[in-house]
């Protein structure tokens, strides 16, 4: 029974890529999987059926994911990224009323259809617009409100792509070197002759099964390894990242396609520790996060090594997460200071390589390129954003000098099964603060 | 070899009890079994040898002790305790160097002692003296520092106890209705004829075994099930503190002794959660962290159905335990307004029944009393206490004026064992500030 939910979780497709997923029999809609209208962990205690747990996987199944998404640090362990003693910067209210009834037309389809109604259609739990570093928009639905952390999941990347970046521009870090000449325990490995920049931009070839169906498959064995899963029964494999990453082979040829493969990111994370000497996401606070005036400590999932899961653990409130889309649209200057080069976010926002995104083949972003675990659009906004599963989003438009941050709880895994409806709304927003100057 | 381990991490005491325990063979002395020292968690990742597992119980067993009991939001699922929005408040750091030299008499032995050297000798790894509200001495060993967040244990009931007395000043809680009024789950339980009196002053007469060599005794039971310890291998018993204490029995009479036995607080903070409808650190939150103008907000171990561990998972810093504490010696007022009832604080400090102390026979506190999950010397001084195994405490005195917090990873879990070394040190450090004037 256990194993059964455990493997139903993960076919529920926790995984942490972004390849597209079959949709499943009709699930629950927004409304009526509401968190709170369905009673998740109310009560005290709240009744067998109404929890939610980490053991048996099923906060890992929607609907319960509507209640896990904002609660990962009640279900797991999660080590501090401190928000420091600075000051909290200020975002002023300037509310608009007219964004509701905005509206667009999704892609391959006839009908209309308004923000009000997209943020609802993706299982929106959280959204927030920035113009001009003005927060326009604001809305929180179920179980979240702004000061209730969400889980990020693969956003988490791009914040510590751009960690990667500054220890690059500090020549603490050189892109052209080879993983192994930092991390010897991954000579032997897929990883081994890979560069840090091809590891960066995802364009590494190794061999990572995702057979939901064998419990020692990779991605049951990922999953378990980084602390986001519980360990099936009989499971005997690696309970660290790092005690996993040297068993991934390879396969193929690095720097040849942009491959979506969340592995790619714990070597980040990695990189960072042995460059640094600290823990990622310790870096993180360091160079990043206690410098934005957070409002709030944030948070991420450890494995049992103690190291963070910097490919997807990341937990954070939303407006906080809006202060790091500002600071990457202003070219790293927020807050009174220069955070992030501006070098650094020119060179991410340049983008990777065309050519070897396309054969990805991910058709919503046609004549995009992914770099430094950002993606970015290449549209005529200059648009580019960091993405998680079930549609955790930050959107920075820098002609509309507009920031869209989005938490969601879609019962796809995939963004791409959504993208349809994400990206034109993104777009008309745009056009409608942009027209409204 | 896993089961072993994890018995060995309960004889090593965990249990959240108070009674004496035999010293084992000579452990490793505080110098030796310093956490950085020793290396435990460092490395990129750790060498297995240096890991503090949660899996294996090795995190509770000493000296890794002295590494996890500053890390439990990494070993385990928690839950915030919010500091609310308000500015910090101000503590003036006042510091004086005298009082390392300090001496005193250790109970029962002929050579004097300095506060520095107690404060070595119980292995402390944290310790703050508060005089008038100013900080005269802080101190931090081993992985510790002012933003590094410990864990109280026991301390944490001194907490709640208060929160409950305020519920009871606010008519909410009536303090002679039987437990089963408010939770008809524990009628039928040893709980179920106590009064709401009873329960917090720790005069019930339960059946709760402590036999370490049977995995499904009470206290592996009870520890699993908040939340605090790895199920051993074939544990089939509840896995959420309000699961379990309804098996509790009854053995003897209530209210006729003091008996510590840590499943009265989870009782407290079930009434807590009944009464307020929040779970039992929410309220902690609404009614006295988020007034104390805390530096950070605090957390707490949970179990699966997301209750806290009121009896002992309070983790939070050495400066907002020092809060807490001139809180109370202030009757209530502190960061510029009345927090907590001085009719509750007066409630408290006037003490329990010593008659019923007594008979626990704690010769270091003769003539004391409990009261509201507080300790009450009923000394010259007027000093009450929060103690949590290994060494933590919340000192108040209030004559001299002055409240002492500490955090320490002592090897013995009961305070009886070192109470000769902390209590005269109190005491000395009491009397030359009241010198000092």
């Amino acid at each position: 029974m256990k194993a059964i939910r455990i493997k139903r979780a993960l076919t529920a497709a926790l995984l942490l890529t972004c390849t597209p997923v079959q949709a499943q029999q009709a699930p629950a809609s927004p409304a009526e999987s509401d968190p709170v209208q369905m009673g998740w962990m109310q009560g005290s205690p709240p009744p067998p059926e109404k929890r939610v747990l980490f053991s048996d996987g099923g906060f890992y199944t929607f609907p319960k994911t509507r209640w896990s998404f904002a609660h990962y640090r009640d279900l797991m362990p999660t080590s501090r990224i401190s928000r420091g003693n600075g000051p909290v910067s200020v975002m002023p209210l300037a509310l608009r009323k007219d964004l509701d009834a905005v509206t667009f037309t999704p892609t391959g389809r006839s009908e209309k259809m308004t923000w009000a109604q997209a943020f609802e259609a993706v299982y929106g739990d959280a959204v927030l617009i920035l113009h001009k570093g003005r927060i326009v928009y604001e809305r929180y639905n179920g179980v979240m409100n702004a000061d209730q952390p969400h889980i990020a999941f693969s956003v988490t990347k791009s914040y510590f792509g751009t960690v990667a970046e500054m220890l690059i521009a500090q020549g603490k870090l050189d892109e052209n070197a080879l993983v192994s000449r930092y991390i010897p325990e991954l000579k032997a490995s897929g990883f081994g002759d890979a560069t840090v920049r091809q590891i960066l931009d995802m364009t590494t070839g190794l061999s990572y099964s995702e057979d939901y169906t064998d419990p020692q498959a990779d991605v049951v064995r990922f999953g378990v390894s980084v602390g986001m899963l519980p360990a099936p029964p009989n499971y005997t494999g690696p309970r660290a990242a790092y005690d996993y990453l040297p068993s991934i082979a390879k396969q193929g040829t690095h720097g040849e396609a942009f491959t979506y493969k969340s592995v790619n990111t714990e070597v980040v994370g990695w990189l960072i520790a042995r460059v640094t000497g600290k823990r990622p996401h310790e870096a993180l606070s360091e160079h990043i996060w206690s410098k934005l005036g957070a409002e709030h400590d944030a948070h991420i999932v450890v494995d049992s090594a103690g190291y963070p899961f910097t490919a997807g653990g990341l937990n954070l409130t939303l407006r906080d997460m809006a202060r790091f889309g500002e600071m990457m649209r202003l070219n790293g200057r927020f807050n009174g200071q220069q955070i992030v080069p501006t070098s650094v976010v020119a060179k991410i926002r340049a983008g990777g390589s065309k050519s070897a995104f396309a054969k990805a083949g991910y058709t919503a972003l046609t004549g995009g390129s992914y770099k430094s675990q950002w993606w970015i659009n290449h549209n005529s906004h200059n648009a580019f954003n960091a993405r998680g599963i079930h549609g955790q989003t930050i959107y920075v438009d820098p002609v509309a000098e507009m920031v869209i941050v989005r938490f969601a709880s879609n019962p796809q895994a995939s963004n791409v099964a959504f993208d349809d409806i994400s990206l034109p709304a993104y777009q008309a927003i745009a056009e409608r603060l942009l027209d409204a100057q």
